[in-house]
């Protein structure tokens, strides 16, 4: 059997091929036939040719819902038929690391990323613990819903993560570094957990508009020492209790450290691209530095799936186009030309 | 007037000289007559010419418990003849940081910082908020207690920022890394903020044994990558809750970011003498960063001092010698070839 997939062909071109059809090779294994997929900005590292991947190689999406297929023989939690989120890891749930919250961490299994969900179906590995169920079927959900839904295999779960590790609580002022759609969801995360000023670094007016709708009470719309002064100037010179850095960059993480008060807590969910830090300065400041890859399975399971269900967030505004699987170049070029904020692909 | 005053002579040579008995110069100064001092592992620094100081200057301790001799204009809380301990900070107690429980970081005063305790007397400026009545007099008390009472400057402070900064809590395997006078107040408090499991990496036996005495319940002797596969070992391959990091060299921050579990907290309170710190590993494990200068006087003030006069904690027992004034020279002797864990000075 042949699906349609997503391949990366060089820097710079994907495009849909025909491939071979996944199927059950471990017991643990879950096949989907994904509803929806998008395009993550760490996808267009790959895209712009900035990390390098071989060519002509099945393409790395990794965020998807979808409805079961078939399921390996140790499978007892969905069945044929299950509408599910797709986490991007695949924790066990049971070890020291998942216990303790952190089940992109999961110490038994190493294979636990998600690959290839810009396609029509996937193999999910370690499927067990990891999926997580949807009342209901597709066809009973709104496209708004349907986009929501799909935020909770990476986007909102990495914001939420940000909020978790600075300890964001009521009454805290909060600085989001970075617009892009894991920083809006920050934005939500804080305003969750109960922050009463949230300062979001912002230039495009679309996410600005989004970033107010979402909590923020502030926009700074500099970078660098302009953007710390401003943040500065709206704290009367203390700066931020806590700070979430959504972008990975050197110049992110610079200002992420130096917009907080003393004792302030920065976490970081970009993947960092530069990762010496010369921690004096934090030492001498007592600041946290915290952060990494989410707990996306927890946090669905224990909260963020019902916030979405009872409509209390709205996470999926952040897909501002849409796709269908045929069209997956120009989902990468809307977002590589920062046209939408993030691309939803449609598979079904 | 006169009185006695440790002078840095040169790299390996300390020694008491008369000078001016300080005065008020400020409306927030405090003449403290000083009735114990010690001399610190940062002290070291200086006294083995690995921080460049001028020679034949004041020499830096800045730990004591005294007596108020005078006090400025604006000094509302002590009056002359109260006994005080003498924070190594001198926070405001009402700005941002000092509201947020970082005294150390006090945005209204820069000039917060002890020296000149190896004295007769001493100038505390800022002594508004940050001086800590002790109730009666120094006569009031055994030898033990004073001492403990001393550590409530700096020391046991520190070790309890350590845990603070790690969120150790009720059932936390904790990792003490550094078995000087800081990390064996960690070990204490660690256990007063509910440590199941208290692992000290230590390798001198009487440092060993008070580490015991504190509550650690393994003693780790090997260092860097054998130590760690040691915390290893004994913690099922999973590694600790939270890390306690009191000596700041390079070998001993790599072990303490190495010993927690996915997910862990490192507080370090170990002056970093070696700051640039590749965080990817850090941040594909979820690994906390974070510590810095102590909030003694809110530590002692909230909790510390009434611990110390219950009898809950005998953080005194690190001082295991004691020196006369006259002395110094052999105080820091004591402690650069480790016959002391730490020096006690009488000075009254």
């Amino acid at each position: 059997m042949l699906m349609k997939d997503a391949i990366f062909i060089k820097p710079g071109h994907v495009a849909i091929e025909d491939v071979a059809k996944p199927e059950v090779q471990a017991p643990d294994d879950v096949i989907l036939h994904i509803v929806r997929t998008c395009v993550c900005g760490s996808d267009l590292w790959d895209y712009r040719g900035l990390d390098k991947v071989p060519e002509h190689s099945q393409n790395g999406g990794h965020e998807a819902i979808g409805v079961v297929e078939a399921v390996g023989s140790a499978i007892t939690t969905v069945t044929p038929g299950d509408f599910v989120i797709a986490p991007f890891t695949h924790g066990c749930g049971h070890c020291a690391a998942c216990r303790a919250g952190f089940d992109a961490n999961c110490l038994s299994y190493r294979d636990n990323f998600s690959e290839g969900a810009q396609a029509e179906y996937m193999r999910y590995q370690h499927g067990e613990w990891a999926l997580v169920k949807i009342p209901g079927q597709p066809s009973d959900y709104s496209e708004d819903m349907l986009k929501s839904l799909l935020s909770l295999a990476d986007v909102m779960a990495t914001g939420y993560h940000a909020a978790r590790m600075a300890t964001v609580g009521t009454g805290d002022t909060v600085v989001v570094v970075g617009d892009g759609a894991v920083g809006l969801c920050g934005v939500i995360a804080a305003q969750m957990r109960g922050a009463k000023r949230i300062i979001a670094m912002s230039r495009h007016e679309d996410r600005q508009k989004l970033a107010v709708e979402f909590g923020a009470t502030d926009i700074v719309p500099e970078r660098g020492d302009d953007g710390v002064a401003k943040v500065m100037a709206l704290t009367n010179g203390v700066g931020a209790d806590a700070v979430l850095e959504c972008v990975g960059t050197e110049q992110a993480v610079d200002t992420a450290l130096k917009v907080g008060r003393p004792g302030a807590r920065v976490g970081r969910v970009g993947i960092p691209h530069n990762s010496a830090m010369d921690l004096k300065p934090v030492f001498s400041r007592n600041i946290t530095v915290t952060g990494g890859i989410a707990s996306v399975t927890t946090y669905d399971k224990e909260f963020l799936l019902k916030a979405v269900l009872d409509g209390t967030i709205h996470p999926g505004k952040v897909f501002t186009k849409s796709f269908k699987l045929d069209e997956i170049e120009a989902a990468y070029q809307a977002m590589d030309k920062r046209e939408a904020i993030k691309s939803l692909v449609v598979t079904d």
